[in-house]
């Protein structure tokens, strides 16, 4: 079980840097994208993310100059996130990937899910989408326990109890925040850390 | 969402009751059993539990007298818990009845547990069954999925997570002990409280 900390400033690294096991550099929320020497001399492992605004980020560039911000990263990077439905030449990287899938109106059923994950690309398969029912926590619970390489969670504070229940049905990664929340529902990343110990008895 | 904590002494009364809403008075694990003054004074919802060694209990008396002890305090009580395979007369009481399946060995299918529910005779159905895998969390999600009158858990310290994401998904009641465990996994009544006030965002 990993905590991945999602940050958006090179300020967050040191906020989060005690209990996160890896840094999820969102890039596109960066206001100022570091350099890459910069990026290189942080020594824990590393996600790069670059999202483009239809999956609930901020990049406003083509996929082209994606691409290449995503490959110029990923030279020092141990994970680069890249969406599902993205071409071929995105999964080309030197790193691992972990495909993603978003879905900010809805969870899809069960069997679209299973499909989704069986024809992966990527190394991982993150699936976030919108949390609405019991039923939804159902498909979520269906598909943790069927995979090993499946990181699943609803989106909504609603929900947001998912975000932990998954990690104790063997999801690799938590996603958290650094300061200031990224997805609805997300926790800070010393809160996650604190809860999970709570629930393993640990204090 | 009520929580529960299973008293096991007087002395608990006040270790729990800042923060639990329903006090669960285990008489087969007091060492002197209270007086029945003693237990109408306290203002606190009460469930009323005899449990025999069979279902994980230290009752030794014969049916006829648990029965005679229950009926006798449920006389100032709000629930009494029966266990699913007690004789009509047990279900035959003053107040709301919890009707209780425990299972120290496994989880069972699906549709065996459904089966229990379907043909409860109580107000509440309560299923307390050892975890072993995955498929067990997913057993117990379709069931609270399902129903909302049934408290559900898995047992076992591996699966203590299970207490607290049942209230997620519509569990009226989650059981928690005064300061000495009362089942494998149980969390402390305040601990419980602080771990579900962090998920839900609320500190």
């Amino acid at each position: 079980m990993q905590i991945v900390a999602s940050i958006i400033s090179l300020d967050d690294v040191t906020k989060v840097e005690d209990v996160a096991n890896i840094l999820e550099f969102r890039l596109d929320l960066f206001e100022k994208i570091p350099q890459i020497g910069e990026v290189k001399q942080i020594k824990k492992s590393k996600i790069i993310t670059v999202r483009k605004i239809d999956d609930g980020g901020r990049f406003t560039g083509n996929e082209e100059e994606r691409l290449s911000l995503l490959k110029k990263y990923s030279e020092f990077a141990d994970f680069v996130d890249v969406e599902f439905n993205c071409d071929e030449i995105f999964f080309d990287m030197n790193c691992r990937i972990i495909e993603s899938y978003h879905n900010f109106d809805a969870t899809p059923d069960y069997e679209f899910l299973k499909e989704l994950v069986d024809n992966k690309r990527g190394d991982f398969f993150k699936i976030a989408t919108l949390g609405k029912s019991k039923e939804d926590v159902l498909t979520l619970v269906r598909i943790l326990s069927e995979y090993d390489d499946v990181i699943a969670f609803l989106m909504g504070e609603k929900f947001a109890f998912t975000r932990i229940m998954s990690l104790f049905l063997g999801s690799p990664f938590i996603y958290c925040h650094a300061g200031s929340s990224v997805a609805k529902g997300q926790f800070e990343v010393h809160e996650a850390f604190e809860i999970i110990k709570r629930l393993r008895g640990e204090r």
